[in-house]
């Protein structure tokens, strides 16, 4: 498993790098962004998973988040994946995309699932990436206890966020997710993503829903999601109020927050990032 | 003089907009971008202005300066301008630019000069668009105190509010820069831009340099500066040993701070940004 350097640069007292490196789960060169603070030479630190939403790279985050003052106060390894294959893959072949090209489904839209159908079935398999190729490369190449790791998201990864701490039971530490999808069975972006990459039988999808993990038994001791109340998609696609009733069922501890006046933009994500990397360090120690 | 909103989006508290507007200084419509945090109704607040570098736009520190959070907290307005001309003009002329298209001439460099050589005589008068138009502007659309502000910037806006700073003794109650270019009569960016918009006498460049200025007898209360000892572009244009012996030689009070390890990037910027407004908010009451 090699790594390429793409750039880094000193900041906060830490490094911001960025790096690439040929993944045996897309069969693509993929490309993310790690935040390491100032630390003892020698120590582990917690780790933190930041999955971002539809369109995005690790760039956006890197760029607007406003995540490094708060990780380097606290001692927080901060890590920014891809949100889906998009480089021509090791063949030279070029990664397949939504017929149209819309933004919500193929490139930057790999919902953190492993898709099953052709011909997305070969190369988008974000959730392997996420929750085992990754994590050993991260484990292998940078100063990380990997016994304590949290995650968090926005949007598309705020689901995906969501999906794999509660398939994880233990994993993660904390949980946490700004305007997350919360039911992807219940939402046209949900439906169009999972109907194309698992196809129709919608008993497939529940374990890419929140909600359904939830219903069906699937706890975290934690979780913390912000919810701007001026999102343009709260109504027709994040349905917070979905995820308020599975909790409420289930009996899931969840602080969920509706954020008067926010929207769904980065000035949202950096107004309450500090405050989900607080909540974060204290459950990681 | 009409104000178009081109986007607000609520943050850390307050608003993050982005204006446009006809210039009369330069003849072509112009864009930037006003914070402006909670605050009391019909209470007026200190006003940042943030001049930014080569190449760069108000979108460049409106995404990556992580100011928001020490803004809504020390209750600053804060502006951020373009760095030149760059519309067609208000006939629909193309204006003029480097004759190479080269990063440091023209287009995103207009070294907040008023250029008194052809072609760029005519649109080229960034000294009087951040002097006296767009404060008129700020003091008509914002609850701005214009007896309280503050200035700052970076690389060539660095240059930008030290000069303008100096130009104005008692306007700016705090100055600041982030990696300044300390000298354009001793640098290539400054011989190139100053020759270009100002023409070949050296007399009269000496309004647009700082340390020049300084041993004229300008002089200003304080001034804080940063730079990165592993800017690449330290030795060859920004020479802030220049501006140190300059202070040293007319008693001009400064803190001149150097930083390890950081390069001349908004990672940079942005890990100082809140001391710099902390230090402004002490001086602006």
């Amino acid at each position: 498993m090699t790594l390429d350097t793409v750039s880094t640069n000193f900041s906060h007292g830490g490094f911001q790098g960025v790096y690439k490196h040929a993944s045996t789960a897309t069969g693509t060169e993929m490309t993310f962004s790690v935040f390491v603070p100032s630390h003892a030479q020698g120590a582990k630190l917690p780790v933190i998973w930041y999955l971002s939403g539809l369109t995005c790279t690790h760039a956006n985050v890197t760029d607007k988040g406003e995540y490094r003052a708060a990780c380097a106060e606290l001692g927080l390894i901060f890590v920014a994946p891809d949100t889906s294959p998009r480089e021509p893959d090791l063949n030279g072949e070029a990664v397949p995309d939504d017929a149209e090209g819309a933004y919500d489904f193929g490139l930057g839209a790999g919902f953190y699932v492993n898709a099953t159908q052709p011909p997305f079935a070969q190369h988008f398999h974000m959730r392997d990436y996420i929750e085992s190729e990754l994590p050993a490369l991260i484990a292998a190449n940078f100063p990380a206890d990997m016994a304590r790791q949290g995650i968090m998201g926005h949007s598309m990864g705020g689901h995906g966020a969501l999906t794999i701490a509660l398939r994880n039971p233990g994993r993660y530490k904390s949980t946490s997710a700004f305007a997350p999808v919360v039911s992807p069975l219940n939402c046209p972006w949900g439906e169009k993503a999972l109907g194309g990459y698992l196809g129709p039988d919608r008993a497939a999808w529940t374990e890419y829903d929140a909600c359904a993990l939830i219903e069906g038994g699937a706890h975290l001791p934690d979780l913390l999601v912000d919810q701007g109340t001026a999102d343009a998609f709260l109504e027709g696609q994040l349905k917070t109020h979905l995820l308020e009733a599975a909790c409420a069922k289930a009996g899931q501890p969840a602080t969920i927050r509706m954020q008067s006046g926010y929207d769904h933009s980065y000035y949202f994500i950096s107004t309450f990032m500090a405050d989900h990397l607080r909540w974060h360090a204290a459950r990681l120690g």
